[in-house]
């Protein structure tokens, strides 16, 4: 029996990569946009406003991020009838809407990502660009 | 590249004109209605709540003004199918009823106004001859 | 008598060296930190939580930064026996910690950045060095 | 026995009057204020943020109104020795800070108007002013 288990998590520089892409991205698409991520507990590791987004977004970035992470899955794979019960159930927190995904390296869970201001497909493919650009797994 | 760049703001006389205006219409109109002006992060620059109005009216008036500002769009532009699921996501601060209107003057967004108490359409026609008074853009 | 009046803003490129600045200075200083930059209402422009920082420092950062920029000076400088007071009458909100500081630039206000987890006079400094990266005024 | 009793309250010209008299006299004084005017019960009837008054002064402004409303006396008439106390049991809703007045006319307690963003001074002058422009009681 062992108490611990070896983990894995996001460096600074890890971080730091995922928001320069996802602004990159969202900057090539025209289309300014609210970038969260967050870690495999769902807390905050960075956000970022871009000018001319929409500020509310700030808010449902930040639950795509944290849903995508719990589910370890898109926040977007809620059943749509599950959608506004789940909302519900969780005050709010958890979102079916498209634009979190789960950051995953090697197969390992370690976070959240979460984009709004677009459609959801322009968010979904920004949070799609950031994962790219770190090398981690795709959904 | 360029770390600043200009922007415009409401004056005092500017948020006080909306004010006046927005009373002026609801009184003529007959329906006393909870007046919300914000800035274009969304943050409160004036409320008045008239005499006969519903003061549960104050929060979703709010929610007008910051969903219009934050969309520099009409509230009631957010399609019907997303209305709950946008609220839920933003924890309800982004709402799809009618009666916020985003504040633009030649192009440019400075704000949000939102009217509650009357019907949607009584709502929308005080937040427009509110932004008729400043010379601000009719949405 | 005019409706609306020039303001300033920071870019998207202002906000990311705000950011990239404040990262190196802790990272020079090997102390991370959690860094917090919003915007001249007070709202979240960007946010960072370094590896190894203290995460609940977000929080303080957060009230560090709005408090700079509500007050146009340093948080340290509330009087330090108005600081509970003040605390309490803003839910909070705003801080007397040493850590924040207005965002200024050709004596405008746009902003301001608040940094937590390290030592004061460590969060000032890093700080100090984010608003020395964009040519701010520094206070 | 009786079940009702006869009551009073602002009319929109009232707390109209309130709101200018306030913003002239923070004009007047070169000192941009946030003004808040409460109901008898405490329930916002309006607010106006100046233009470059401290956002956070906002919050501070409404618990100043409700203080006043609530005690029929001025915010900072609370003892100094019970100010964190009362501001602690009252989960920061309560406040002993100057520059907050109850609104009474002849005699008859109608609501409370907060102040805050210059001096505790400056924020009480601002008060008088507002009630001696409709004709209320000064305490």
């Amino acid at each position: 029996m062992s108490f611990t288990t070896p983990s894995s998590a996001l460096t600074d520089e890890g971080v730091a990569a995922l928001l320069r892409a996802a602004i990159d991205a969202a900057t090539a698409m025209g289309q300014p946009q609210c970038i969260v991520i967050v870690d495999q507990s769902g807390v905050l590791l960075a956000s970022f406003r871009m000018r001319g987004s929409r500020y509310l977004s700030l808010k449902s970035a930040t639950a795509k991020a944290r849903t995508a992470a719990s589910l370890a899955a898109p926040s977007h794979s809620v059943p749509d009838s599950a959608k506004l019960l789940l909302a519900a159930a969780t005050q709010n927190e958890a979102t079916g809407l498209r634009g979190g995904l789960p950051i995953r390296v090697g197969g390992m869970l370690i976070g959240g990502i979460g984009i709004g201001s677009g459609s959801g497909e322009q968010d979904e493919d920004v949070a799609r660009e950031a994962l790219a650009a770190i090398g981690a797994d795709l959904p």
